[in-house]
């Protein structure tokens, strides 16, 4: 009987898990999906390097290792956190074209390394990470996300924008600020391209959007739709705008249509977004 | 008599200042300067709104208005904070020849200005605002100012790399992070770099380094020097990494030589740093 599960290699290109968390992925899985999808959390996961998860080469090479690994159908972030811009420049060049034969997913931090593959031309989504079984109702969110990684998505797992006809991407925003100008940042003439944040105050929301709004690139998307911005800790003075004024600001001070709200966030509602068509 | 009097005017493109401390600023000019200078805040200064020093729009035209205004030498900031990227593209074009018959000098938050600026031929320089005057031993960063804005400069008061006999440009690393692919980001090739920050943890320092290193522009510059990075927050976990081995570490992995310290930072001490040669 041939194996028809599907493999899921999961690495940390960020900050590091406990093991604790990846049993409770796993019973999820089992439970839920049972012969259906293997998960394979890299040892890497769970390195310790100051805010890191190993030091960046033990990062970069499990990173590549799932990669090229022509067994693997799908790379999972174990998580976000901070540090996978910190290993981009070494990884994308190594890999291989078993690494085209399989999808990134994850948010947050890991937009670093989806610009770049996206932009490379690999297939990328924007979505749930391991580690957010630790939130309240996790399990959803990471049924949710191996519902899309096997092939099965369910109604309402993607992000609706994906009925809007126009290719996609979504990014945190303070990671996309920190990628305009860089050879990572992929080209999104005419995308709707879709935004979160989470723990910045508003003076930095708003300083990121007037950052990517003055980008020549940006300009070019087909249109901006802002997901949710949370736990905003206080601006002192009070900011006198909210998150979608700020937003609504900077689209229309550089002509970007401003499309509305989206249905992603560091949350455990964070729908899934195929970046492309 | 001729009126040799230095008129500097002073403005808020960002955050607002207390009249208190305007008083504070004019008591050490009239001290130390006696008739040599002449010192406007102009109103703005002490508007409100929000955030920010008064509206885009009373921030904007107020720079402006001084900015085109022959009968002043230099503009000088009253403080940082954050907004000058809200008005720097309504700012910029409005600008006229009398604009380039001054001086300009602020740091952190000006630099959003002072990059626009420079890029398009003005004469800036990176040092002490106002509001600096309310900092411990603060009239000694005032003086400092005023003896650079009348066109006296006492031994000390530059930053030494001005002896380099190349370019230079200072900024916020921050500020700088979020100007890297916008339309006011100078051409810095060639410069001496100088960055500083505050407030900011060590990851968002490293990220902000990232940035700016895998910049094309910034791979371009002669090399970098590392101002004070101070009143670090706690990283959680510890980043296992100082200020220095961070900036080292982008420095080598982008080619980009790293030259030492600078004498820049959101302190008393801060040097004073002309654009350009």
């Amino acid at each position: 009987m041939p194996n028809d599960k599907r493999k899921i290699g999961i690495v940390a290109p960020a900050s590091r898990i406990d093991e604790r968390t990846a049993e409770r992925v796993q019973a999820v899985a089992q439970e839920s999906f049972g012969g259906r999808v293997d998960l394979i959390f890299h040892p890497q996961c769970f390195l310790s390097w100051g805010h890191f998860a190993g030091e960046d080469a033990a990062r970069a090479d499990a990173f590549v290792e799932v990669a090229n690994d022509a067994r693997f159908d799908a790379l999972w972030w174990a998580r976000g956190g901070y540090g996978a811009n910190r290993i981009a420049e070494a990884v994308l060049p190594r890999l291989t074209d078993s690494a085209r034969n399989k999808l990134y997913l994850g948010y947050s931090d890991a937009g670093f390394l989806l610009a770049g593959l996206y932009k490379a031309g690999f297939r990328v989504a924007h979505g749930p990470v391991a580690r957010d079984i630790e939130r309240e109702g996790g399990a959803d969110a990471i049924e949710r996300t191996l519902r899309f990684l096997i092939g099965t998505p369910a109604a309402g797992d993607l992000e609706p924008s994906v009925n809007a006809g126009k290719p996609l991407a979504a990014f945190n925003l303070t990671i996309l600020s920190h990628l305009i100008g860089t050879p990572f940042e992929p080209d999104l003439r005419g995308h709707i391209l879709l935004i979160e944040d989470v723990s910045e105050p508003m003076y930095a929301v708003d300083r990121a959007m007037f950052h990517i709004t003055s980008s020549p690139n940006i300009r070019k998307v087909g249109g901006l739709k802002l997901g949710r911005i949370s736990d905003v800790p206080p601006n002192d003075p009070d900011f006198a705008q909210t998150e979608e004024e700020v937003v609504r600001h900077w689209c229309e001070s550089s002509g970007i249509p401003y499309l509305g709200r989206a249905d992603i966030g560091h949350d455990v509602d964070n729908k899934i977004v195929p970046f492309g068509r």
